[in-house]
Formats: C-alpha cells, sequence, structure tokens
C-alpha cells in the first residue's frame, strides 16, 4: 500500500454520483399514499419511538432528534432514558432488508402492547414489514439478512458493506429528513399550535 | 392539525430531489488534492479517530463502524472503549460551521498530542478549519454557529433545523461513504493484504 | 504471565471489603441539609438533566433511568432527544474533582439559562462547586484533575485508575441509589399520586 | 406532595448502610475457584468483550473501560466500532437474573463462535448460567425476570426497581472494581510487560 494511485478519485465521484442517481429515483417512486398514514400515525401518536440497529440504528437517532427539535416528543429504543412504550405511542422501525432480529422482535413486542408499527424498508416481504401497520418500501436493499443485527455483527457477516446496504441508509437517511420538512410545512400551517409545543419543551 | 392537507406530498419530493441536485453539485466541486491527502492520512496512520456532535457525530459514527468494517482500527471520540489518542493517529473531525466549541477543542488537544486533524467542514475559515493539518471542503452551510454543540442544545437554539444544516449533514455521510467506496478500490490492489486484515478482525 | 499465582484473590477481597468500610463511613459524613436541598429541588423542577463524564457520566444514566422509573421527566446531556434546558429545569452534574472542564462548562450554560445546579463531587472548592446551587460533598477524591475529561483521555492520563477515583464512583453510585429509595419513600406517600404517575409513563 | 417530610434522610442513610453489609457478605461468600478461572479467561483472551442491558450494561461499560486504561484490549458490545467475536476472545456477559433475553441470545451466539463466555449472575440455573463457561455467582437477586430487557423495558414492568435489583448492580459493579485491581496486581508482577502495554495504547 505504500504507492498509492487514486487516478483523480473516479471511485469517490462516482460513488457520489451514484447516490444523486439513486435519490432522484426515490423522489420518483415514492408511494403518497403509505407516506400520508406515516405522516398522520406521527402527528396522532402521543409519543414517537425509533427503533433500528448499527447503520439504521443512526439514521433514526438523526430522525429522532428533529422530531424533537420539532417540539414533538420522540424517545430512541435503548437510550437510558427512553420511557415504556403505551398503546397510544407509534414506533418507526427501520431495517433495509426487515429481517434483522431485534428490530423486528420489538417491533412484534410493541405491537403486542397495540403501538402503531411504521415499517421504513426495502423490502415488504418481510418479517417487519408483514407485522407493521404502515410499510413505507425505499429501493435499495435486495439481499435478505439471516439472524439478528449483533449476530451478523459478532460473526463478523460485513455483507452489508455493499453499495446496496449503503444505497438504504442513504435513501432513509434522505426520505427521513423530507418528511421533516413536510412536517414542518404542515404543522407550520397552524403557528399558534408550533409556539404553543416549542414552550412545551423548553 | 385535525385537518391534514399534505398536497401530494410536494414538499417531501422537493426535499428529496434538492439533495440529489446538492449531491451532483458536490461531486463536480469535489477538490481532488485534499481528498488524496485526507485518504493517505487515513491509510498511514495508526488509527483513526472520529470526533463530531449532534447529527454530525452520527454520521461520524457511520463512517467508524465502515472503517472498522474494512478492517481498520477506528474509534469514536467519546464510547466507553476510546483509547488515548497518540502521534500517529489521525483525528476526523466533522463540523458544518466548524466553530463547535467541543470539536475545536479536542481537534486543538488532539494536535497538541502530534495527532494529524482533517477536518470535514463547509466552513474552511473557523476553528477547525485554522487549527487542521487537512481541510476537506463541503458545500452546504453557511452560518456560522455560535459557542459549543450541547451549549446551543441546551439553550435551545435550533436553528440547525433550517435545510442548511441538513444539507452539510447528508454532504457529509454521502461523502465519508464515497471515501469508503475508494478505499475498498484502493486497499484491493492488494487482495492478501485485505484478506489479512480481514481474519485479523474475526 | 504464563504463571498466574492469584494467592487466593486477596487483592480483589480486600478491595471490596474498602469499598464496604467506605460506604459505611459514607453514611455517617451524610449532610442532612444539602440532601434536602437536593431532594427539593428534584422534586419541584420540571424536568432533571444529568449530567458526567465517563465513569462518572455512567453513574449518572443508572440515575436518570431511575428517575424515569419513578415516573420523574428524565434526560442525560449528550443523549439523542434530549430536549433544551430551560429555566424550570435542574441539573445533576457529576464530577469527583469538580475540575471536568466539560462538565463545568455545561453547568455554567445551564446556570447562565436560570436552570438550578446540583453537584455531586469530592470537591467543594471546584469550578463546579462555585457554580452550583446545591452541593452535595462525598467523601472520595483528593486529586485534582486538570483539563477536560476527554481531553485528559485523549492525553492517555490514566491517573484517575487509582482507588480513589473509584472510590467516588462507587459513593455517588450508592449514595444516588439511595436518593432513589428516598424519593421512593417521599413520593410513595401519596400513593395514589404514584400510581397516576405511572400510568402517566405507559 | 407539597409538604416533604424527609424526616432526617433516614431512608437515604439505612439504603447506603444496607449495601455496606451487602458487601461485606459479598467478600464473606467469594467463590475463588470461578474468580481464578475468570481472571484466567480475560488474561488469556484476544479481546474481551462486555455485553449488557440497561443499568447492568452501564456497569459493563465501566469495567470495560479500566480493561482499556490497564492496557487490555476491551469492547463493548453494540457500540459502533465495536468489532466481530472471535474464538479467541471472552465475552463477560452480565444479568441478575442471568434470563435477560438479549443477553442470554447473543451469549449463546459467542459460544458458537467459539468463544469463552463469563457469566455474571445471581442466578446459576438460568438461560446464562447454562450456557456459561465460567460462571460468577454474585448474591443479589431472586426473581426471575421473563422475556427480553428491551421486552420488559417497553412494556413498562420496572418490578426491577426494587432493592434486589440494584443490589446485583451495586455488587457486580464493585466486584468488576475490584478484579480491575486483582489484574493491576497479577500483571503489575511483570513491570516491563504493563509498560509496553500502556506504550501500545498510546
Amino acid at each position: 500500500m505504500k504507492e498509492i494511485d487514486m487516478t483523480e478519485c473516479e471511485h469517490l465521484k462516482s460513488s457520489i454520483l451514484l447516490m444523486a442517481v439513486h435519490l432522484e429515483k426515490l423522489a420518483g417512486e415514492i408511494d403518497n399514499d403509505s407516506i400520508k398514514e406515516m405522516l398522520t400515525e406521527v402527528l396522532e401518536a402521543r409519543r414517537i419511538f425509533v427503533l433500528g440497529a448499527g447503520r439504521s440504528g443512526l439514521v433514526g437517532r438523526a430522525f429522532a432528534m428533529r422530531l424533537m427539535h420539532l417540539g414533538l416528543s420522540s424517545h430512541v429504543v435503548g437510550e437510558t432514558t427512553t420511557p415504556a412504550v403505551s398503546n397510544e405511542d407509534v414506533i418507526i422501525a427501520i431495517s433495509g432488508s426487515g429481517q434483522t432480529r431485534s428490530v423486528a422482535d420489538l417491533g412484534k413486542v410493541a405491537k403486542d402492547i397495540g403501538a402503531k408499527v411504521v415499517a421504513i424498508t426495502s423490502n415488504k416481504e418481510s418479517k417487519l414489514g408483514d407485522l407493521a401497520d404502515v410499510v413505507v418500501e425505499l429501493p435499495g436493499r435486495a439481499k435478505e439478512d439471516i439472524g439478528g443485527y449483533l449476530e451478523r455483527h459478532m460473526r463478523g457477516e460485513y455483507t452489508y458493506l455493499t453499495p446496496l446496504g449503503t444505497s438504504f441508509e442513504t435513501s432513509a437517511s434522505v426520505f427521513l429528513d423530507a418528511v421533516i420538512a413536510e412536517l414542518i410545512y404542515i404543522t407550520g400551517a397552524s403557528e399558534a399550535d408550533l409556539k404553543s409545543r416549542h414552550t412545551n419543551i423548553e
């Protein structure tokens, strides 16, 4: 590795452009109905819980942070002061394959409690897709992952290193930021409401 | 908020398309020289430390995770078992404004120890930009943030809710994934090397 | 290190017994007045924020978790959905030396916002001790640490490995669990109140 | 709750004294054989992984931090850059009941990989106890918890709020700090070795 030939960083540039094209495709394929259902659940829930493992978990946390900025009551499953889930809450569960075991298992628990489950996945036909009340399908990941996230992690199965995994994560991240933009628009319709929510959190 | 009119999710779609255009612009404006310097530091360092606050911190963690998958020794500043920094290490510090206090302060500490500092920022003329050995400037954020991240956070200054903040974070995220793609290409040149590194971590 | 002679684990047993004696001493030296002030702040605050670095931060998180179980609104500074601090909140800041920079700095920020600051420290004459509204002094740590926590960490200054550091952390941990026991007693005086708070979080 | 009568903080003091007595009992009941086996596994392992949920997870993280300070290669399962587990590694799994699902499940995965599993528990007759290579039994917790940690958490089953849960956590915390003291003694036997390990991490 002493002699590094980076050939004008062509792979780096291609990778960014590929993602730009991917996002354009994403905007075109958006299914309005499922998104409206998702927005309705988010706005009607008492609290919003975000659930995800690995890099999808980080994407979820970035979303939960913005929801809190908006004045909504949001929590990340697994963090220190995250309260118990109730039947008035909604869970946003993020998993490209829809098969990540810990995410599917906890989605099931939330469902049994009576909470609503919204799945963000690229695989509608999956454990998570099957149990969810609302499925928002994003393009990006074909391969199914077997077993739990930490399991695969422990086994060193880094097949999710492939561009396919990354492309779901970026889709999910940009999509969820776009959901925030839409929520700013919707809640902004009633300015007084927004203000009161802001005082609520300070 | 009872009557939600989502007008075909136009804001959501615009937000995604805006990001696609933004990434296309990013690919065009990439400065090869600073990226090559960054790649060289990453490949020559004994260990790679990632530093960032808030959503930039989450972007950094996603990058650190991929570096570990690649077989490189990576750590996130602030996590439980992150070791002491040495003069053989490189710090990847991520801050849109380049002024986030905790990031600039710890970047300075790393610098004093003799470690190399690579800044990922949209503001070259900043505390972080000034002290860094390598600055990779990404388009996206004009406004300067005053004071530390947790400070602003505590004060409830959510001005970083604006699309400008989000656009830096997405740029940084997609850029760092592209760095991974480039690293796969570069290190892949020596297949045996990659394999030995893989066995090393399993 | 091939031939391990553990001599009946004498150091291990001594270490546990030392801590038992240390806790007995702690119970005897407790200053009722400062604890009552702390309990009053906790019960009167709208929300309770916990602040600490390194192992003291972990102790703080364990406390914040129990406060949430009790039905109180608690947050850990630095976690994903932790909201902005207001002048109706209280900050529990934990630092053995009282000099950990990030903790003292953020304690100052909270103070400026108008929040109450309760310091848990073994060093009343310190940055944190000076700015706090209430100081609960716990025996355990004599040495002053210079600079911020992550700073020392980056420099590899593990002097806090000594029993003195550990003894403050255990004191703080057991003391804060005892605060929980007292809070269960106090709030339990009105059983209906406790129950309603429990329903409130489910 | 307007009129707070704290009677001289008697519950708080009792709680601390109770813990002191509990630790004295712990020191007396220590089983040297299992501890020696644990120390041997820790010293012979290539890397040490710490596994736990909730407050037991925080106790585990405090232990992992000290192992890193000692120069040993330690990781917390679930953190960003934690690598894949191998058959040369040891897993320290902490669960009072020994039944916490995520801990037992991941302990099983580690075992299947060929890693050694050390259980820190107060319930030898449990899922975790059954699969572990070494069981260190600590007094403290009688009740069995059903299902996974995040599951119970989601359901709002805070029965682990009882002193019994707390007493296991404190036992485990003080015990693991005592293991560190013993490790300092053992590894200190060869000073050169310790020094080289220290240089290794700086």
